[in-house]
Formats: structure tokens, C-alpha cells, sequence
């Protein structure tokens, strides 16, 4: 690129603001303007103090200068800033979950789809877990032959921060199988191959948060695409005792091997995270995936210099997020 | 007990007569008689040279000092038998599964319902496998709160031993999900503590056979019990380079924490197996369990010199096979 993708940020509401944000700065582009609530806006504008904070998000949208639109808002409020960025000819980039419906989310489809800029959702437990990253290419050499299926275990820490009043409630978070799971389905889509797929069965639960009755704590979900088949799991249990916000697992099954990641923890194993299990026909081996290089910021800046997406990752993303959200509509709530 | 139980065994077309038979005999029992293929009776008698072979099941089934009678014929003939046992006021020791369909299984169970003797079936991979047993002891005692959800793997290596036709027939072998799978119904049905369950989703698949037209070389099923869900995979993937037969593991997940249990190997890490995996508030944590003594036997003896079952452990298993046949009949099989 000869000039830098000039970005801002609207909707700070979810710390995946600060790492998208620096993902896509340490990738070359450079952050011009955010806006945000003033309490997180302050700490963002410390963090990252070159930009300018809006105290209105058309400062950001109208900006022709700005080529990409970021945004961590609460989940409810994303499409609309979406279609808004999109209709201007911007990219956006959006954090998980990018709607909380699959209504809204076909319109955020249609305004990508209309203006053919990129609209990329922030899957970070694929795009920033190194371990998974080259889990990926490992699948895609036929490293363990087809893959039959994917389960991934997405469980997560719920205390590790006060968490505020949209988070409790699922009609404004995605709920827990629109949210946190939309991380496994593009999983289950990108290891699998899939380009199409269904949700055979889905269900969430509320077992330890009494309290918060719309709240749901565990949910999961059975899905099939045309490639192969796929479990999802998601909670908020995670105890004190991990030591991490949460023991994210994948694993994936082949017809002449498996890969086991272990993202962020080997539990009262070796130390750190981007641990990579692979058993072939001819052994068993631990990679430390630690040091691998991420792609996906200055992919994603290319995409945006050049105005168009990947089509098949496109494509991927918004069904990744389409069964997240199916998932969560046709879940059953367990007792 | 005063006199030792006095066993015969009917059947050992698979392995797993000879574990059944040196357990029995660890716990003290006393192996009268044996009936099998001449083959198979061949090897058996050299290994337990004390007891008498068989030319007719009847020998067995007609000795009124013969209190146990342990089966590990072809799946599809083990219903006979143990009604025969069952009928003439035998216990019945049957390893999994216990029937090919579920109405052969009712049948079963009425029989062991008139008599009142006990009928055990030989879910080896809980009953046999210390870091399971382990589990189960501390779930029972609180350590994680409440069971929300087991996710069990059973994956096993296909090409260990020659396999005989019926393996590859799913109407002799009770299928995978009937087979392999009513071991994670057995664990999903002891962990989460549930008396009743259904299964809500159930596949199938022929993925790497595609000389064997009606072999199942993959299955899961999603189950909701009363008290906790559960999700089981099995495959006959397992490739040489593991080292052992399959990366057999379960992991519960409860509302203060979670347990895995990573029973025959620990993947490029610790040697041995029996290895269980403790997070709860307070600490992440390796348990080795292969030096704990295994129950199982001997309070099965218990039970057969008594004349009665445990209640709900008896329920227990004709409920986990059947849920394991369940799901093999409404099974989607998959392209």
C-alpha cells in the first residue's frame, strides 16, 4: 500500500475496540478519529493518542478521508453504523456479533452486498489465535486427510470485569449462542470447508446466574454444512482457578489424523498458550504455535486498499454469524 | 463373600471376554467353564488353563453351581443368552452393547426384571478407567458444583486386529452408536446424575470404508438428560502415530468448574494414561490416577452373591444402552 487505510472507530462498548484497533495499526493503517462513551473514550484516547475523539459518529461517516469504519458498540447498535459505513463506500470492520438477529444481519448483508466494500467480523478466537491459524494450513495441506468434524469449547470467565447492564440481557448481547458462538461456527466453517449449513439442534441455559433471569450461561449447539459436521459449545463458568479468561479448545477431526488447539492455556501443562496437538499416521506432536505471525490485519488492509473483499471469506463470515444466530433464535432453553 | 462366585462365560468374539474374565478372577470369582469359536476358546484356555471348555452353552447354562454368566458373543446373539442366564436365575455380565436394537434390549431387560438377578453391562471405558472413576468420585463430591454438560470421545484405531465380518455390519454389531457410543451415554448418564434422557440429535457416517457400504466409521449424538446434557463422538479414525488404540477423553463441565479426563494417553505429554484434569476456583490441576484400585468387580460379585442389583446403577445401564441404540436408529446418515 503507498498510502496508509485510514480508519476511525465508532462504539467503544467491548475491549475488542483496543485490539482491533491495535491489530490494524500494527498492520500500517492509522487510527484518525473515535467515538465513544466518555469513560472508555478517555482510556482509548490515552492508549492511542494521535487520533481525535467525535462527540458525534458522523464526524467519523461523513470523513472522506476515512476508508474504514471499526466498531465494538453494544451488539444492537452495530448494523446500523455498518450499513451507514458501508453506504458511504467504506469498509467496516466489525467485532462479534455483527447484528443480533439474522433480520438485521441480512440487512447489513444487503449494504455489503450494494456497495461491494468489505465488511469483516472480528472472529478472534480463529484470527489472533496463532495455534488455530496454523491449525488451518495444516488442514487445508491434508495434514489429517478430510476433516469429518469440528468441537469447539468456548467457555469464558464471567467475573473478570464489572460488565454492564446489555451484557445481561440477550436481545442487546446476540445472547450467548449469537455472541461467544459465533466464534465456533466460523470455525466449524473454515476447517470443515463449508460453504453451506444448518443448525440441527441448539440450546442454552441459565444454571448459575439466578439473578439475571433473561441471562444465559451455557449454550451449544449441532451443526451440519455440506463439508462436514460441527459442535459448538459456550459458557460463562470458567473459574478462578485457570489462571485465563478461558480454556478454548478446538478440535478437529480427520479421516487420517486430529488437531487439538489449546489457545490461551495447557491446563497443569506447559506454560503460555498456541498450543498445537497434531497425531498422524506417523506420530504425536506438540507445535508451539507462539511465534507464528498473525495475517489477518494486513490482509484485511489490502482487502480494504483495494475496495473489494475475499469473496469466499466474505461469504464465510456473514454465514458464520447467520448460524450464530439461528442457533440462538431456534435454541431450546433447558431448565 | 464365603464361597467365591462360580463363573462360565458364553462367547468371546470380542476381546473383551478375556478383561471381563481377568477381573472377575482378580476380584475373586472362579472361572468354571467357557464356550466359544475353537479358534478363540483356544487362546482363552491357555490363558485360564483351570477351567473346563464347552462344546454347548448349555453345559454352562444348565450348572446350578455356576451363579454368573459372562458374554462377549457376536452383539447380535448376547440377548439370548442372557435371557437363558437371567431365566434360570443367573447373573448376567454382558459386555457392550448388550443388544442390537432396542426392542432386543427390552427384552433383556424384562428378563432381568422377572428374575430380580442382576445384569450388568461392561462400559469399560468408565469401569475400567481410573481417572474416570476418579472423576465421577469427585463431581459426586461437589468439586466442580453442578454437572452442566459432559462431551465424551471415543475414537478407536480400526486396523489393531483382523476384524471379523460381523464388525462391519451394523445389524450384527449394533452400529457405532449402538456399539462404541453407549460407553458416552453410560458417562453422560453417571456424571450428570440424570435418570432420564432423550437423545436430540443422532449422525452417522462412512467416511474413509468406501469398500464396506454399510460400515459407520463416524457417529455422534447431542442427549438431554433431566439433570444435564451430554454430546458423544465416536469414529474409527485413530491413526498408528498415537501410539495406543484412541485418545479416549471426557470432559465435564460444571458451574464452579471442570474436569477432563484424558484416560488411555496424554497427546505429547505426560507418559502413561489415567491422567484427569482439575480447574476449579481455587487451582489448575494434574491428578494421576493410575495407581487407584478399580471397584467395579468386586462389587459386582457383591451384587451376584447378594442376588440383587444396585437399583439405580441397574436402570442406569439398560438406559444408557438403550439411549445408545435410540440414537443409532434415528441416526441421519451422512453423504
Amino acid at each position: 500500500m503507498d498510502e496508509p487505510v485510514r480508519f476511525g472507530v465508532i462504539g467503544l462498548a467491548h475491549l475488542h475496540a483496543f485490539a482491533m484497533t491495535g491489530l490494524l495499526r500494527e498492520a500500517g493503517a492509522e487510527l484518525v478519529a473515535f467515538h465513544g462513551e466518555p469513560a472508555a473514550a478517555d482510556g482509548f484516547g490515552k492508549l492511542f493518542p494521535g487520533a481525535r475523539t467525535c462527540s458525534d459518529p458522523a464526524e467519523i461517516l461523513d470523513d472522506p478521508t476515512i476508508g474504514l469504519v471499526v466498531c465494538a458498540d453494544v451488539p444492537d447498535q452495530r448494523v446500523r453504523t455498518g450499513v451507514a459505513a458501508l453506504e458511504r463506500g467504506k469498509a467496516f470492520f466489525v467485532d462479534k456479533p455483527a447484528a443480533v438477529s439474522t433480520r438485521e444481519l441480512a440487512e447489513l448483508r444487503r449494504a455489503q452486498e450494494a456497495s461491494g466494500r468489505p465488511c469483516a467480523i472480528f472472529f478472534s478466537e480463529r484470527l489472533t489465535s496463532r495455534a488455530t491459524c496454523r491449525a488451518l494450513t495444516l488442514v487445508q495441506a491434508g495434514a489429517i486427510g478430510e476433516v469429518v468434524e469440528t468441537v469447539g469449547f468456548g467457555p469464558h470467565q464471567v467475573g473478570l470485569a464489572p460488565r454492564p447492564e446489555w451484557f445481561y440481557e440477550p436481545a442487546r448481547s446476540g445472547g450467548i449462542l449469537g455472541d461467544l458462538a459465533s466464534h465456533q461456527m466460523d470455525q466449524f466453517l473454515a476447517f470443515t470447508d463449508s460453504t453451506e449449513a444448518e443448525v440441527i439442534a441448539a440450546q442454552v441455559a441459565n444454571r448459575s446466574h439466578p439473578d439475571r433471569a433473561s441471562f444465559e450461561d451455557f449454550g451449544s449447539a449441532l451443526l451440519r454444512g455440506d463439508r462436514g459436521t460441527g459442535y459448538a459449545r459456550v459458557d460463562w463458568y470458567t473459574p478462578a482457578g485457570l489462571g485465563v479468561w478461558g480454556d478454548g479448545r478446538l478440535t478437529v477431526l480427520g479421516t487420517e489424523g486430529t488437531l487439538e488447539v489449546r489457545k490461551y492455556v495447557d491446563p497443569a501443562g506447559r506454560p503460555g498458550g498456541d498450543h498445537l496437538l497434531l497425531v498422524d499416521s506417523n506420530e504425536t506432536r506438540h507445535i508451539d504455535c507462539s511465534r507464528d505471525r498473525l495475517a489477518f490485519a494486513s490482509n484485511l488492509l489490502t482487502e480494504v486498499a483495494r475496495g473489494a473483499p475475499d469473496g469466499p471469506a466474505q461469504a464465510r463470515a456473514f454465514l458464520a454469524q447467520h448460524l450464530a444466530l439461528e442457533a440462538q433464535a431456534q435454541a431450546v432453553r433447558l431448565p
